[in-house]
């Protein structure tokens, strides 16, 4: 196994320590793996979190106009309950929490879980769940569609409105519409190698890739040779739109990364990506390429849209500052 | 080889048209293969450029604050001189150009013969030569040392004094200080693969990596075992305080991704990076953390010291707006 890494136990809160001392206007706590905002604003808390292995996602997204915390698990496992109530009540300034959810078992239960025991304490809160991913109808994490990149978009649209001084339900009525109007499809072309396991979870032959492969190595829905960036740009879209009519909308995209291809390669799937949208007469508003969302060293790509209305425009366009998203 | 392209021959063009279409604040001039601001200000030009694949680097700092335009050659292949000469004659405001090149003898000819050329219809040019890579002397691509990532901190400096107004003489005089204070050092894990080679240029065994390895593949000072993020610091910054004695000083922090090593493992490398810093008594003033030079989908790292004076410190934290990094 080559990574730059020590023990594989650490690695969780190796990276968040190092994430923290790259970005000084973030708190890391350790042991509840929580990077928050150093200070409570005087609004309704966005938090959100899952298993690590997905860098930047999600501390990468905590500050202002985006999350409050975000609370990691281990690699590709979901984080306890009491981390997630770490994170709750350190940013619950009396406004309410929102919590944003992919659509993972592990973190339906603990989000959920640890909803309860805040409510039990009479904190407000809210959650939503992210399921965009329109490759397989259930997966081996999930019951029904898995979240994934498409939750980055969630976390601005939600993160603008509470910074903007919407109360809990119009946050969480932003994040609704956003996870309703957003729709994802990746491939993979290399799997990724667990820290803790040294080798890789699935072989795919050198000249195979796998579309629709889930952000932890999930089964996709077909394994086939490798593509042109204008036959995967095709394949993916053509997936999205066979499950939601983007025709003649304003859309954000997302070209994500999945940590081990190169921005290059994400910038040619983009042109060719906004090619087909401009033929099928959807507009590009806002677009976004780079690794927002990965798996670990998987190498592939995921493709999301957004569509956005006068409202998710104006919440898209909200300036935030964090680690791995500035809007000004 | 898996990659997301089309034909090996068109990668450049089009990943700088899916780069322009994801920043539509930005201008590509196909054929010259030049990002560039929209507008050109009226104030020195600073442009910078080389060959392709070192993604985000070099047309991802193109903007406000950093560069004017930068010109892409072939990948790991200079781009020829009237490609340079495109991006002096549109960005020539008057007030001269700067152009900062890395140390390879195929841009010292190119961006050098652009330069006489411009000169010779009277636009001032001016050039600095960033060579911050201590692992070796000289080196396949060059005569002396070469350039990498430090080259980013050349880009941010030179950039922010030009934005700020000064003039010829005084931005290429903060570029060179910026250059005579940094240094690198990288190590690569695992070979990149050329796209129109389509297999690695080089082998490295399952426990095997190489010290000093440049960004194009070129050779370093030692193959050895697989180190931990602990022994990876402690080497690269041996090498770096053996040229240049940091002790004492504040210094900026670059810790690079090479294009396939993920974000975790390089907040895991900083987080070592940082502990060692702090024991030589050498302050970190800021750290960036991500893919800012890249030798393709190689995977590796390279960490990079900047000394900080009053002076320096001001230009780096002057607000920058580009794809690949912003200050605000």
């Amino acid at each position: 196994m080559k990574k730059i890494i020590n023990k594989p136990m650490d690695v969780v809160g190796e990276a968040l320590r190092g994430m923290e001392l790259a970005h000084p206007e973030l708190l890391y706590t350790p042991g509840y793996e929580v990077i928050s905002r150093k200070e409570k604003a005087d609004k309704v808390a966005v938090i959100s979190g899952g298993g690590a292995g997905h860098e930047p996602a999600h501390a990468g997204y905590v500050g202002k106009g985006m999350l409050d915390a975000a609370v990691s698990g281990n690699v590709f496992s979901s984080p306890s309950p009491d981390r997630i109530g770490d994170a709750i009540n350190r940013m619950n300034s009396g406004k309410g929490i929102l919590l944003i959810i992919k659509n993972y078992s592990g973190d339906i239960m603990n989000f959920g879980l640890a909803s309860d025991l805040a409510e039990a304490e009479d904190i407000e809160v809210e959650s939503v769940v992210v399921k965009d991913d329109v490759a397989v109808p259930d997966s081996t994490y999930s019951t029904g569609r898995r979240g994934i990149a498409g939750t980055v978009f969630v976390h601005k649209i939600a993160g603008a409105k509470a910074e903007l001084g919407g109360n809990l339900k119009e946050v969480k009525a932003a994040a609704e519409k956003a996870i309703a109007n957003i729709r994802s499809m990746g491939m993979a072309m290399s799997p990724c190698v667990l820290p803790a396991v040294g080798k890789p979870g699935f072989v795919l032959e050198d000249n195979e890739i796998e579309i629709g492969m889930g952000i932890h190595g999930e089964p996709g829905v077909e394994r086939t040779r490798v593509k042109t960036a204008k036959e995967t740009a095709g394949i993916l879209l053509e997936k999205i739109l066979e499950d939601y009519d983007y025709t003649g909308s304003e859309v954000a995209v997302l070209v994500n990364g999945l940590g081990g291809t190169p921005l290059m390669e994400l910038y040619i799937l983009n042109m060719e990506v906004q090619k087909l949208l401009e033929e099928k007469n959807i507009r590009a508003y806002k677009t976004l390429v780079g690794n927002y969302m990965t798996a670990l060293d998987m190498t592939g790509c995921s493709l999301t849209l957004m569509k956005l209305d006068d409202e998710l425009k104006e919440l898209l366009d909200a300036p935030c500052d964090t680690p791995a998203l500035k809007i000004r």
